[in-house]
């Protein structure tokens, strides 16, 4: 088999055999297909597509390039969920502890991705003293007895991906939903989960900017998943705002807690639209997940789940019984209305870029994040405001990047004297 | 500018602008851009194509990529050829000394190019002492005086084609109308020619398969021809078959001058249209033309000016008046019918392929060509045979390369009960 052949044929609209496909894989992880061959097949498979079949032939040789993760000692149904990235986007901290007091598993090795906001891991390093470099055997223990476990990823994790990423990031090749999709999957299909629920965003904070884009993306992945015998199914939501009111990690863990004592807004929407495809998954009737999702809340067995949780880990709970204890940086802006009028639309983007300005984002992999800065939002789209009113507080410990952030945020809304159609919150299940 | 974002461009179907254009090649020729990067946008353009006006940009780009010859002091109009390829595909040595018998002329740096059977360099030293080494002073003086010189080109010349085509080689980029007329049209606009008239090959002996692709390569180079100020036109012309009755440099020779001598044949039928094209574009009457072209061939005026330009450049025109006397490999054997019936058709690639067993082509650059062995064709397409005639006889001095290129050659024609359609010789002509 010759790389050459497999370019020619995807050039010429053929389906690529699972050999095929395989052998480019192969090619790119061992070195031996020229980055060239590469990046013009990358391109090839961009504009005249992949099939289904071929899209999951890519996917199962991507995750089979590195370490697959064994289930080992961990007993029952196990669940994984995955958010394309958005700002404001702490629903793992809200659906992890509802899942699991429903007697649901939780293993997660995790990765700290780039980002606007700091990822899964840094947020949970919000409850000081919390642990993510557990070892084998302590992550399956507390598995076993809590439910849930988060630990750093091993870097031998699909190294295929990596390679195609960096490629791809450099030839224009990224926007692609079977690369898109083959590159998210791959990973997940690394994890032993029995259950995947991804959220896939929409919007001016997302990478996908149509509904229609990430319907496509969706389908897609849940098709990956359902072919790799996986449970899977997506839900495609919002990211034309933040999606709760609170940006940054030690602000996203408070507003979690939150929302696990009672509080009620579009982060809680989209935690329960999650947490309820998950436990639909699980073999639960929807309109009994649906009663389930709340009265775990309210009963308070989901903020007693996250008090193990994070104690098992070693964080402080105290946080959680008092969640205005978290760190605040100690300078702080207010963004105001420059008239009066409707918060016509947001850029989600840019606050994400604002929050990277204030500390709270990486730029380049292994830069450190700080975790007391963020931004407290104080409008919706939608709403009206009078001028000089805050839409919303920007926090940091650092004046100079506390300017810059405020600089970047004022030019993330636009005001106007006409009300808005707001953003549909959830646009589509995919199941 | 940046090269990602041009790949970009490309990719979403944009026009690119003549800046984005030169800063591609520009990169390309620099060795400033990544391989990586330029086989991504090849792809792209195979894929998404080139305007016009981008297909010209591209060319003038690369031919500004090096060296341009100036026209010094060479005096009238000057005329340039091309052929696309094929076999048995002499039409140079009979279309130049006709059309300087016209009062035109012919400055030409040829390359050796790969091929099936030696290039027109080639074919020139089978006069005995020719000499393709001349300075630019005896270049000029010799075209001033006789009208024609042939001489070797520098290596400075389109360095832009050589890196992209390279890459392109091994990227599957090739089959691309745009990236084959600008990398033949970039070379030949590095010349200064008034009058460029191009030979575009259609058949199994030719790149182009198809009458069509052939037809739209013509279009696209006479197109770039045009809008770089040069008088081009383009005859798309059959290579389903051997165009002459002679294969190999010596047997070339020779049947180029029993053309000029009153053959009459395939190859004299391509040799005259493209001739007349070329006195059309002069500014002489089409009918005018034809008539021109039989009369400087019947009265002798175009063997008279082969003795001048061979003679010029030092080779034996003793050979002209003795055509027979052109070196023959000693060792012969004859491909024969195997049945009774009508040769169907011929593999004209496989025939070339043939030519290079017999040790008559180049299969690396640099390789030695044997201008002594050949093929001498006893049948046409459509012609009756009986079992045991001699399709073509094939020579060489060595034995082994006799017996290899005896057996391909057997394998390329097919004989039936049924007479063919004939291909069309001269399927169109673009002006």
């Amino acid at each position: 088999m010759r790389f050459y052949d497999i370019i020619d044929r995807k050039k010429n609209k053929f389906e690529l055999t699972r050999e095929e496909i395989d052998f480019f894989v192969k090619s790119v992880t061992d070195g031996s297909a020229p980055d060239y061959q590469i990046s013009a097949l990358l391109m090839a498979i961009v504009l005249n597509g992949m099939t289904e079949k071929e899209t999951f032939y890519l996917t199962s040789a991507m995750t089979e390039s590195g370490e697959i993760m064994k289930k080992g000692n961990i007993r029952g149904i196990c669940v994984d969920k995955h958010s394309t990235g958005g700002v404001s986007d702490s629903t793992t901290l809200v659906v992890v502890p509802v899942v699991c007091s429903a007697g649901l598993k939780f293993a997660k090795l995790s990765g700290r991705g780039l980002g606007h906001t700091g990822g899964t891991l840094d947020k949970l390093e919000s409850f000081t003293g919390f642990n993510v470099n557990l070892s084998a055997e302590e992550f399956e223990n507390t598995v076993n007895t809590v439910g849930a476990a988060i630990s750093g990823q091993t870097e031998n994790i699909d190294p295929a991906d990596k390679k195609l990423y960096a490629l791809r990031d450099v030839t224009a090749t990224v926007d692609s939903i079977p690369l898109i999709a083959s590159s998210i999957m791959s990973k997940k299909l690394a994890s032993f989960a029995d259950i995947i629920v991804l959220d896939v965003k929409y919007g001016s904070g997302a990478f996908m900017k149509k509904e229609a884009d990430a319907e496509k993306l969706a389908e897609a992945m849940v098709d990956i998943g359902k072919r790799a015998g996986r449970k899977t199914a997506a839900v495609i939501t919002s990211m034309e705002q933040p999606l709760g009111t609170d940006i940054g990690c030690n602000a996203e863990a408070a507003g979690a807690v939150r929302i696990l004592k009672g509080e009620k807004n579009d982060l809680y929407e989209v935690s329960k639209i999650l947490a309820v495809e998950i436990l639909t998954l699980s073999g639960i009737e929807k309109d009994t997940a649906y009663k389930m999702f709340d009265n775990i809340i309210t009963s308070g067995q989901a903020l007693k789940k996250l008090k193990e949780i994070v104690s098992a880990q070693g964080g402080d709970v105290s946080l959680i019984d008092n969640p205005e204890n978290f760190e605040r940086g100690k300078f702080f802006c207010e963004a105001v209305a420059e008239k009066n009028g409707y918060l016509y639309s947001f850029d989600a983007e840019k606050i994400g870029l604002a929050n990277v300005a204030l500390g709270g984002g990486r730029k380049r992999k292994g830069d450190a994040v700080i975790h007391s800065c963020g931004i407290n939002m104080k409008i919706r789209t939608g709403e009206k405001v009078e001028k000089g009113q805050a839409v919303a507080v920007l926090f940091s410990p650092d004046k100079d990047k506390l300017r810059e952030g405020t600089d970047i945020f004022s030019k993330s809304y636009v005001i106007k004297d006409i009300k808005p159609e707001i953003p549909k919150l959830i646009y589509k299940i995919i199941e």
